[in-house]
């Protein structure tokens, strides 16, 4: 454990530090599955930090799921963890602009969520029964019969102001402080990324973008004629920024997209002094950061990460989330924070939709306010990182040798990489005829990489996704 | 009477001529307010025209408010008719594309919107007070628990089923045969037009347009860098075919935008052989007709219009509406029926906001099932009948000499023609200042014509927005 008491510079957390030693002990074997790794106390006097700073580390391995606190016993690596293949290794992408054309996957992924027979692993969609239906709905008719001639009329642009009052109290909790002027609601989260894309782009214009990406976004950025630069971006940490800061310094770029907070499709978490970095490294270009923030309250440890946002300065970031993957997708409740667009955003968001529909804004304004959020959001997170274990553990036991697989720290996907025989859009067409859906990788990159990706949706798990994880890894076997 | 009985060649159905023959006499004086006009025997006989006919003539001269009929004694001409001032005359535009800007005066209308304590005679709102909200609010609660799960789901593009079905259903009264997949649900008619625009159009394109137009229109062509081509338009009888035939000769044009039925802001009704025309000709030139119906059910008469689309041989008309206007427009509920764009619409739904809120298209499609819609639109349309002339004979009353105002036979918005030293902007600010707002002429032209016109709301009538008329009278009349 010596060289452990080596002294560093950087300026995260000490905590972190003394957690990212640890890990990488485990990983390289030093401790194995199943090994008790030092006590609190024993590190503590061997790294010459505090207690506290040790526990904080532990806490943080627990909730990557390294490690587990034994009663009486200690701190032992997970044995679970032999199971479940090692992570994808930081997407490497030519560094040059390039048009996107991923229509059709798109549009499979979009048509497929339709068909309900079908077991739905292709789409991003939390599973309706682990939502708080019965009183979101009851809250749907007691808001509208109280707000009676509201419940009907136009919330035109900023929104629904209850709501927008509620999101701006929940900020306070991602490190930001705003105002419920400072907010607009808008139709789900895509609206606000894509009324984020017309404020602050023109036709012809450069995003940078993580890599793999988001199909929306991909196909959003094609809609209004902007070119994608895909950023490398590491399946636990984020974006890099040394690569953004040389394409900044190398391309005329007008805006980054980036998914901070357990990001679609890898889930990966940018920590908070990146976040900080990031913003300053943008600010200092002009360059505003769109960030999506959509699964930020979905973190498996009981910690909410910042956003970005909270390091925003001069507003230039834009921070778009919805109540989409968190309370109902088809309430359709989402809201952007544009900082020194907001006018443009409020102006834009009236030419598009107008408004959003108001029995829903108000809906879940009153869940939020008195509905319990918070403990439905501790039982959702509990489920969701149960079952993205259970199925990155199914992914080990059948997909074929070398499929590495993401580590999310929060959300409810996994990103699957497969040995490179396996042609994800060959598997799409076989699972599909074996009633299952899949997200296959090419459609979250402009050039259509990826050929051997996919992304698995873990918001639902049964014995009958169970099979279906089985059925893919044959049907992936098959192809060698 | 007998220059009456001269034959014509036209292709108008009889009734019409007739009407159109007993309208032009009481306009040109020979019958005067308040007269007994020929009895339907009396004139049956002196044209030589069936009884019926002439029923059917009197009954339309009675939509458009020329007559009244009184019990046991005959038909009058409406004494009320000589308060109000005439028609403003067909527009006259130059036939260039010009680029439009008018961001302004629409985030100015939409800002004006929010603000409950203000005269709302600006933006084209309905009064909440005719709007059925207790039914509707208890579908949405009925509905919302009878769908349970699918309530809080992602209605995936086409939308929801049950709503699709039940807008199919009422086409056939606008004399269209659709299947439920062939209509896809949107965020109000906005989303829809400017999913019409979007799947037609690419950036520099021309799309011909009524003038004056609707601001939001003009604001989106914007959004999307398309060039507005002023179409010279009738406030009675809609775009000029004519004018449109010229421009499409003699321009590249790749979609003609168009309110068929009760246009905003000039309420003007297309005739059923001009729209005919209309899909004809463009069809002929390959060019799509985008068709805005948002006010189609909301004729004064009791005989439902048809729509362009009816005549639609190739799948080249995309139809748009919602229930904003007639329903609730905080539901933001509204479908297009694309035609052969059918598929690229879908997609384009998906990039932009995804899907639709659920429960309101529940609600929405239970009260059109079950809700007694009809009658509901029956009620409404009297209301606004009685309300948009009251407003007319108001303008009339205290409006400035020379000032002349629409003769709408649907809808529910004005729009008036000031003598030339009054200045819209300038009205529209001191307005303001009185508490009051309204939509002045500006917005409704790419080039910022019609600054000597606005828009009236007539959707609210009471004590105070008459007063609201009088002060609006007082201060343009103090221009000259």
């Amino acid at each position: 454990m010596e060289t452990m008491i080596q002294s560093n510079s950087s300026k995260v957390p000490l905590y972190e530090e003394v957690a990212g030693k640890v890990s990488h002990l485990i990983e390289e074997g030093t401790f194995g599955p199943g090994s008790r790794i030092p006590s609190v106390r024993a590190l503590s006097r061997q790294l010459s930090v505090s207690i506290n700073t040790v526990m904080e580390a532990y806490g943080l391995l627990e909730d990557r799921r390294l490690i587990e606190a034994r009663p009486q016993s200690g701190y032992y690596v997970l044995a679970r963890r032999g199971n479940i293949p090692a992570e994808p290794s930081m997407s490497t992408v030519r560094s040059l602009p390039t048009k996107v054309s991923i229509k059709e996957l798109s549009s499979m992924i979009m048509r497929d969520m339709r068909d309900r027979s079908l077991v739905p692993l292709g789409a991003a969609i939390p599973n309706p029964e682990h939502l708080p239906i019965d009183r979101l709905n009851r809250m749907l008719s007691t808001e509208a019969r109280r707000y009676r001639e509201q419940s009907v009329s136009y919330e035109s642009p900023p929104g629904c102001e209850k709501l927008r009052v509620q999101v701006a109290r929940r900020l306070v909790y991602a490190g930001c402080t705003l105002t419920p002027d400072q907010i607009v609601t808008t139709c789900g989260c895509m609206e606000a990324v894509n009324l984020a894309l017309l404020a602050t782009c023109r036709p012809g214009d450069t995003v940078a973008i993580e890599s793999p990406s988001y199909y929306n976004f991909l196909q959003a950025l094609e809609l209004y004629g902007l070119k994608a630069l895909e950023i490398p971006t590491h399946p636990r940490d984020g974006m890099s920024i040394d690569a953004l800061r040389y394409a900044l310094e190398h391309n005329r770029i007008s805006a980054c997209l980036a998914v901070t907070n357990f990001s679609n499709p890898l889930g990966c978490l940018m920590p908070d002094d990146r976040k900080k970095e990031l913003v300053e490294l943008l600010s200092s270009h002009q360059v505003p950061l769109i960030e999506d923030d959509l699964n930020g309250d979905l973190s498996f440890s009981p910690e909410r990460p910042r956003v970005a946002k909270s390091y925003d300065k001069d507003g230039s970031v834009l921070l778009c989330s919805s109540f989409s993957k968190t309370l109902a997708p088809g309430y359709r409740v989402g809201w952007i924070a544009p900082g020194r667009y907001q006018s443009e955003i409020e102006r834009l968001k009236g030419v598009i939709t107008i408004a959003d529909a108001t029995p829903p804004q108000l809906a879940i304004a009153e869940f939020l306010a008195n509905g319990g959020y918070d403990h439905h959001l501790r039982s959702l997170r509990r489920i969701h990182a149960r079952q993205t274990m259970q199925m990155a553990q199914a992914v080990g036991r059948y997909f074929p040798e070398g499929t590495r697989i993401s580590n999310p720290a929060g959300g409810f996907v996994l990103w699957v990489e497969f040995p490179s025989y396996v042609d994800s859009l060959v598997l799409y067409e076989q699972a599909l005829k074996a009633g299952i859906t899949i997200a296959p990788g090419p459609a979250f990159s402009p050039r259509q990489k990826y050929q051997n990706c996919i992304r698995l949706n873990a918001g639902y798990w049964s014995e009958e996704v169970e099979r279906a994880i089985q059925t893919l890894g044959e049907l992936a076997a098959a192809m060698k």
